[in-house]
C-alpha cells in the first residue's frame, strides 16, 4: 500500500514508522521544506531505538521504504491513504483537507491525526467529504498503539471499515467512535479520572504522590492488559451485570461527590506542582521522558510476549 | 515480626503469603474452625504459582513460616500486628475490634482490610482506639502491591507511619488516605473513569470492547508505571503546571458533561453485560479470571525486572 504522510512534525515521523514498519511504501511531505530532511534523521534515531528494544529486527528495510517529497503534489501521487498531521489549528484543516481532495482520486482515504477537531468542522464543503475521517493516535504510536477512528456524519461506512482494517493491518489497535464528541474517548476517561484526582489532593485526602502510587500499584496494573469494562467482569462471580447491581449504589453515593466542573484551581495546581517538583526537578524532565519512553517500549515488548 | 491473621478468607490467605514472603512469622485463625485447614491448602496452591511465575524463590520457606490458631487468645498471643478481614459488616468489625482490643498489649497495631467501612465506625469506643486503622489490600495483595492506609480521627499517627513501613517491608507499596472518606482512593478513581465509561456506552458513542481497547492499548499502558500526575508532568514541556494551565480548559468543557450521577441504568448494564457475554461467555468466566491472575504474574515479574 502507498501511504502519504502530511506534515511530518513529530505526530507524522511517529506514523511513517508505524506504516514502514507495517510493510508499506511511505512518502512524507511538510509545509516546511527544510523539515522532512530532519524528521528523516529523527526517524533513524527513532528506529534504531526501537530495534535496541527488540520491537523491530530490520531496521534498515523499514527506513528504506520511506522517502521524502518536495510538493504536497509528490507525496500524494498514487496514495491510497492519507495521513494529515498539520499542527491543530481549523483554517489550517480546512486549507490541507480542500488542497489533499482535489488532488487525490475518489477512492484515497483521507485522514486526519487531530485529537481536538472534529471532521464535521473541515470536511462539510468538500466533494470528497465522504472518504475523510479522523484517526487519531496517542504519542508515540509505535509504542501506544490505540487508534480513535472517527467519522463527521457523512463519512462512508466503507472508508471508515477500510481505516480500521489499515491500522489493523499495522499492528495498531482501532476503536470506532460511532458519533463525533469533544476529546473523543481516551481523553474523556482520563479527564473523568483526573478530576477526581486533583480534587481528592486540593481536597487533602492524599497527596500526588500517593494518587499515583494507587494507580501504578494497582488500578493501572489490570487496566494495562484488560480495560475497566473486562475488570468489572471478572470482578463478580456472574460477571458484569452482576458487578454493576452489587456495586452500583456504591459508585452512585460517590458519584454525587464528584459532580464538580470547576476548572482546576491555581491553588491546586501549584500544590501539585510543588509536590511533582520535589519528586523531579525541572532540569530532569527530559531525562524522565527518556525513561518512559524505554518503559513503554519494555511493556511493549512483555505485552507481546505474554499475549 | 509477629503476624496475626484474623479470618482465613481469600483476602486472609492472601496477606498471609504477603507476610511470610517478607520474611515474617504468620499466624492464622478464623472463627469457622474449618477454614484454617482450608486456607493453608489454598496458600500452598498460590505459593506454588508465584513460585512457577518465578515471583519468590523459597517456596518451602515461605510456607514453613505459616501456622493456624484454633482460638483468637492464640492468634493474638505475641503478635506485633494484626490484619483483620472479616466479612463486610459493621458489627461483626465492632465485635472482632473490641475483643482483640482486649486481648492485644498497647503496642500491638490492630489493622483492618475493609473496603467500605470507615475506622471511625468501629474504633470510637475502644480504649486502645488510637492503634486501629484500616490498611485496605487490593485483591490479590500478593500481586497487586498498593495498600490504602487510613486512619480514624484518633488514630496515632505512629501507628500509620509503623504500619506504612510495615507495609514496604514486605514489598507492598503504600498509600497514607490522610482523612477517612468512602471509598478511599482507589475505588473513586475507578469510579469516575467508570461513570463515564458507562455513559459513553449508554449514548452510543462506543462499544465495551472499543472502550477497553481506548485503555488497555492506551491510557493503562502509561498508568501501570507511572500514575495520572506523573503522565501528565511528563506530557508538557515545563511539567505539570504548564500541563494543567494548557489543558484545564479543554477538561472543564468536557466535564460539564461528565455530572451525571443518576445510577447505571437497567438498560446500560443489559447492553453491556450483552456485548461482554458476546466476547466470553458466562461459562468462561473462571477460566479468564486465571488468565487474568497469570497476566498479573507476569506484568510484575515485568514490572520488578524493568525498575
Amino acid at each position: 500500500m502507498n501511504i502519504a504522510i502530511v506534515g511530518s512534525g513529530l505526530v507524522g515521523q511517529a506514523w511513517a514508522i508505524v506504516f514502514a514498519r507495517g510493510g508499506h511504501r511511505v512518502k512524507m511531505w511538510d509545509g516546511d521544506p527544510s523539515a522532512v530532511g530532519q524528521a528523516a534523521r529523527l526517524i533513524e534515531k527513532q528506529v534504531s531505538d526501537l530495534r535496541a528494544a527488540g520491537l523491530i529486527e530490520d531496521a534498515a528495510g523499514l527506513i528504506s521504504r520511506i522517502s521524502g517529497c518536495a510538493s504536497l503534489e509528490e507525496v500524494m501521487s498514487g496514495a491510497d491513504y492519507v495521513q494529515e498531521s498539520l499542527p491543530e489549528r481549523l483554517e489550517m484543516k480546512k486549507e490541507i483537507f480542500a488542497r489533499m481532495d482535489a488532488l487525490a482520486p475518489p477512492t484515497t482515504i483521507l485522514a486526519s491525526s487531530t485529537s481536538s477537531i472534529p471532521a464535521s468542522a473541515f470536511t462539510e464543503d468538500l466533494a470528497g467529504r465522504a472518504r475523510c475521517l479522523i484517526a487519531h493516535p496517542v504519542n508515540p504510536p509505535y509504542l501506544v498503539p490505540v487508534v480513535e477512528i472517527c467519522g463527521a456524519p457523512w463519512t462512508d461506512a466503507k472508508v471508515i471499515q477500510q481505516t480500521w482494517d489499515v491500522m489493523e493491518g499495522v499492528g495498531q489497535k482501532p476503536v470506532k467512535i460511532h458519533r463525533e464528541l469533544k476529546g473523543f474517548v481516551l481523553n474523556r476517561l482520563q479527564g473523568a479520572l483526573l478530576r477526581e484526582a486533583f480534587r481528592l489532593v486540593e481536597q487533602g485526602y492524599v497527596d500526588a504522590e500517593g494518587l499515583d502510587v494507587t494507580v501504578r500499584e494497582g488500578l493501572g496494573l489490570r487496566w494495562s492488559f484488560m480495560g475497566p469494562f473486562e475488570t468489572i467482569d471478572l470482578n463478580a462471580p456472574e460477571g458484569l451485570a452482576d458487578y454493576a447491581r452489587r456495586f452500583n449504589d456504591m459508585y452512585q453515593t460517590i458519584a454525587t461527590e464528584q459532580t464538580s466542573t470547576e476548572p482546576w484551581s491555581e491553588a491546586v495546581i501549584e500544590k501539585l506542582e510543588a509536590q511533582r517538583r520535589s519528586i523531579l526537578p525541572k532540569e530532569k524532565l527530559l531525562e524522565r521522558r527518556l525513561w518512559r519512553d524505554r518503559r513503554l517500549m519494555a511493556l511493549a515488548a512483555h505485552k507481546k510476549s505474554a499475549e
